[in-house]
């Protein structure tokens, strides 16, 4: 019993640690964009070491995935305020780099139907996840506007790193997130 | 000169007849969708002899190609309801769905240079042209917004197309154009 508690301080304490290191991660990557931003950069400004966060996330590319998604708890619901800013925060991600891999797994998905089928999965758990915090706000049509908001970003993403359209290229993320928000929360406030 | 009266009244009057199988196309391609759109039943729409418009457009992916081109002239400028209008027909011209060579040219542009140098090309004409209609409304942001009204665009054409995200997969063109139309117009009709 005692260490079925203990045991469970330790999971709490872990998972307590993670989020530091996810918030910390997140500030960097939307400040610095993901190039510049550095695991010891992260590890300090969580106060760990950054050997604790190579062991919880494995590499920068999947902690900047982990940091990428929405978060997995009920924070979401019923809160447009929350949800814009998550939504925000991941368009922020986006807007400062992809580690490679992303990258490659966006070119791929357009030619290869296995890694569409990957990022449709991806997509779909994020339409879900932004779809439920906007319930009874929007009603029936919840997941078409998630869908359309998931759909903004990825064309913003690929504007941006693949095309390279130059207004988008070279605009910062302060401007663009400026026009994008009003747009977004047309689909995040229904009415 | 008689000679030339003679020629530009040819040319202006093979301009109105493009321009009214262009409006044809246009209307049957949102209303029907690219694939069970015909040429036969464009040219009964513009009162033409089908032959007129391989005549004059060469191919129906070249037709779909200009049908869902912004127009040349300064019919844009200055007035946010025609530019919205303009571009939800483009919007419905891309969610009926693509000619091959348009969604090929859109997967070879994210996985080499050579196309998308092509792709940015063409979508900095729309740029121009879109911001060109918001000048005087939308300031010195106006290329920045209108890059964005073709990002969008491109997001949802690629989710729908080409990932196919199962809610913009099934949703009708009025669903999605009703949910599209607000978030637009914030970067339309700034202020």
């Amino acid at each position: 019993m005692s260490e079925q508690v203990h045991a469970l301080t330790r999971a709490e304490r872990r998972r307590r640690t993670e989020d530091r290191i996810l918030v910390a991660a997140r500030d960097l990557f939307v400040r610095l964009g993901y190039e510049r931003t550095t695991i010891r950069a992260i590890a300090a400004a969580a106060e760990v070491d950054p050997s604790l966060v190579m062991q919880y996330f494995g590499s920068k590319d999947r902690l900047f995935r982990q940091a990428a998604s929405l978060p997995q708890d009920k924070d979401l619901t019923g809160d447009p305020e929350g949800l814009t800013e998550h939504l925000m925060t991941m368009l922020g991600l986006k807007l400062g780099g992809l580690p490679q891999a992303s990258l490659t797994a966006l070119r791929s998905a357009l030619t290869h139907p296995e890694a569409a089928e990957r990022v449709r999965q991806v997509q779909a758990h994020h339409v879900s996840q932004i779809g439920a915090g906007m319930a009874g706000m929007a009603g029936e049509d919840a997941e078409l506007r998630a869908a359309l908001i998931v759909a903004i970003m990825l064309g913003v993403t690929i504007e941006r790193h693949l095309i390279e359209l130059g207004p988008l290229r070279d605009a910062s993320y302060d401007e663009i997130t400026e026009l994008l928000r009003p747009c977004l929360e047309t689909l995040t406030r229904p009415g």
